[in-house]
């Protein structure tokens, strides 16, 4: 597409400025533009010839986002090369970026000393997820490297629990008092050291005296009033406030439903300890969809980005659970092996009921996970909802049995037959719509992710009851 | 949990102040916190009898969001009385949080009158989320409605694709010339009249003469300078530029990777049109991963809270597609009948190999349709995901095969057949890893969104390689 003379420097974004009357760019030429092929192969050259100056020519240019992308696209060995020969050169942001499989790649390879560094010019809520996974020895190796008051800051966020807000949370905030003026707070902001107000912030938030959350000012608020308007005037009472124990899957949803841009965060005692910004919050909620989607099909997270015998053994897992499943249903079709052998047409008939009774489970379940997950689904509707799962399987189940007779009947000629796949067809819908509804729904409630255990038990369902409803009317009614 | 009496108004979030020493809120009384049946029930009983004063008393202590989840958890019927009673009296933001489906409902019972007072309030883009999905006749009403300028900014937002940038953006916003100092900035903020400026902005946007942005001031920093300074001295240059007609999905891309709070949208000649901002992105961000998930499973957006009929005939055509795939197992079975006969060990033990090969495809399937969605996976590195696919499934193949193998020979005591069947897992494996990755990879590439299509085209290749594998096998060397 282009040429490596191109001015516009490899794999930065640049959406803006299409020549006039030129179509919009669409999402295959974006992709190109982020990170195109050519350049990953110039990349992979510099790696090769272990060409330190060059790589650096190549990277430094890039915005840290997309070289964090471009480490995920490389292999784990050429990311600690990668690493090995420009880990110091890099901004520290580019290490936040990293996904987690990414980042111990990379972290194996830089130096200790230059991890340090590193650390110490994040955000704490970075530096957190830059040393969480490492194993202790490291970790504390880091962490001796550190100033004295970041490291403070790193520990306390460490202290609190995975995926808690107090690890998402920026502990640098700006809080002021409710009676003082827009002046007073103008002037207080202009007089702090660059390094004590935190990068980027949105909005003021007002404490009372025991430094407890009261209220919130945006700042373009702050901005538009003049000198000698007072806080308490013009501040939001009520400010959102989370527990800083809080699921950071419970504060994604909060931020999105609030449409939140920040929100105070407090300890036990209601004391302001930190802020959480929606920028921290947009990961999470990629995060938390990806785990679900992936979890339903039985992988784990960052399988992309993770070694092949670690993927392998992930997934052996789950296959071998299912293979629980299919050894079950053949069990009940080992109980009817002598009605088979009298009809084989049911033993080619019988996995379109299974299967179809396995697809209309999947779909009932996957619409119940996610509505679980959304809070979409709760005591307040459920029996709506079942009541509604229970008359779509009831509608499409006779619709199919209908179809599905007929073709049985085409095939073999065999009215008998045919009520019998129609009839067990039916019963296996409504059994797939309401297991795919109801499981879900208990797993949810005993505390299980439903998203990961639901499939294999709606599968079982499917199965069983699709073999034993079929094969067992066949015995009954056709012999 | 809590009395009616209880202080705090029944369904607002308060997440605040736990009494010290109490365990932090867990995920399940946050649930009942937002909408506790019991609350739920006194609405029903309200709507029942007609009551609009008490719906309106038990209603407006609410925040808008938390209305907007009420009318999802009614039914379409319950939503339709609720929003005829309060309709007029509700917060205009509760329109644009609710569902397109419950949109549906509460705008069909509301008079055209209280829509457009509600439209004629809300942001642009929130606007246009109201009007988008209306018939034309009732849009076009509620158009004639608005005031002049209101109308004018909504018919061009309509005018962009459906989800576009240009259908996402702001159009009030605050833009500057670069040589302006913060002094004149701030009081030509606070000469702005209130309907002028945005509710909320978190940036200033830097233009040239030709109204192209070229650089951006966090708010932040603006509060943080004195008055004599220049903006161009503070201004971040490159500011993040999207293009009107930019697709949603790759504007959320650009927001979570970039760390964005808001970006500039341009039209074709580089001039600045509009804002997005972060708020509006999450919603995207959310929408995205849900329709890849459900879309993976055949069921479409929002299934939840559309009609039983509507979700029969989406679900029912997915079903039908699904059963081609089966009715072709059969097709392939029915190739073999003969051997059946001869053996029925093989009808039983036949589910096994197709099953295990479906799970094994979808695995791989999920993880290659979310890495292009996300575009971890592209031209650069598709090679190395390949190979790594091909590994994993010849390392999981050839360690189901010995698991289903022993459990053949242990069941069967024939070890001709344990052979067969575990020779035909590893084919199968094999298959389903390699359509896994091929065929979402094949749909990208031809524009067609593999999470929709690739399920079917997989399981049909690990149905009918599983049974031709293992009935083939078992037909030459078994007989």
């Amino acid at each position: 597409m282009t040429t490596p003379d191109d001015r516009e420097p490899a794999g930065v974004t640049d959406v803006a400025d299409p020549p006039a009357g030129e179509p919009a760019p669409e999402a295959q030429d974006l992709r190109d533009v982020h990170l195109r092929a050519d350049f990953i192969e110039r990349i992979r050259d510099a790696i090769d010839a272990a060409d330190r100056e060059r790589l650096k020519d190549l990277v430094q240019p890039l915005h840290s986002a997309d070289i964090a992308d471009l480490f995920e696209v490389l292999s784990a060995g050429e990311r600690r090369e990668l690493a090995r020969l420009v880990g110091d050169a890099l901004e520290p942001e580019v290490l936040s970026d990293l996904s987690t499989a990414a980042l111990e790649d990379v972290l194996e390879a830089m130096p200790p000393k230059a991890v340090a560094e590193a650390v110490q010019q994040l955000e704490t809520d970075d530096a957190i997820y830059v040393l969480e996974d490492m194993d202790e020895a490291t970790q504390r190796e880091i962490l001796r490297r550190l100033a004295k008051e970041e490291r403070a800051a790193v520990e306390e966020g460490l202290a609190y629990p995975e995926d808690s807000a107090g690890r998402l949370m920026q502990r640098d905030l700006i809080a002021v008092p409710e009676f003082w003026t827009i002046g007073q707070t103008i002037d207080y902001l202009r007089a702090q050291e660059e390094d004590e107000v935190p990068a980027d912030f949105y909005e003021l938030i007002v404490v009372d005296p025991a430094y407890r959350p009261i209220g919130s000012v945006p700042l373009s608020r702050v901005l538009r009033c003049r000198r000698h308007i007072r806080i308490r005037d013009i501040m939001d009472p009520n400010p959102h406030i989370i527990h800083v124990a809080t699921d950071q899957e419970e504060v994604a949803r909060e931020f999105a439903k609030y449409h939140l841009i920040s929100a105070a965060v407090v300890d036990d005692s209601g004391r302001l300890v930190g802020v959480i910004t929606v920028d921290d919050v947009v990961d999470v909620i990629e995060e938390e969809a990806e785990e679900d989607i992936l979890a339903l099909a039985g992988v784990s997270e960052g399988d992309v980005n993770i070694g092949i015998f670690e993927v392998s053994r992930a997934r052996f897992i789950w296959l071998i659970v299912n293979l629980g499943t299919a050894i079950l249903a053949s069990l009940v079709i080992g109980l009817f092996d002598a009605t088979i052998e009298q009809m084989v047409a049911l033993a080619v008939l019988m996995p379109i009921v299974a299967s179809m009774g396995g697809n209309a489970g999947t779909q009932t379940m996957t619409v119940a996970v996610r509505a679980l997950a959304t809070k979409e689904l709760s005591a307040a509707n459920a029996a709506r909802i079942i009541a509604k799962e229970l008359t779509v399987s009831i509608i499409n189940g006779a619709l199919l049995a209908i179809v599905v007779g007929l073709a049985a009947l085409a095939w073999f000629h065999d009215i008998g037959l045919a009520a019998v796949i129609a009839v067990a067809m039916v019963i296996n819908i409504i059994a797939a719509g309401l297991s795919g509804i109801l499981i879900p729904m208990a797993l949810d409630r005993l505390g299980i992710d439903p998203a990961i255990a639901s499939s294999v038990f709606v599968t079982t369902v499917t199965d069983v009851v699709g073999f034993f409803a079929f094969l067992g009317l066949a015995a009954a009614f056709l012999l």
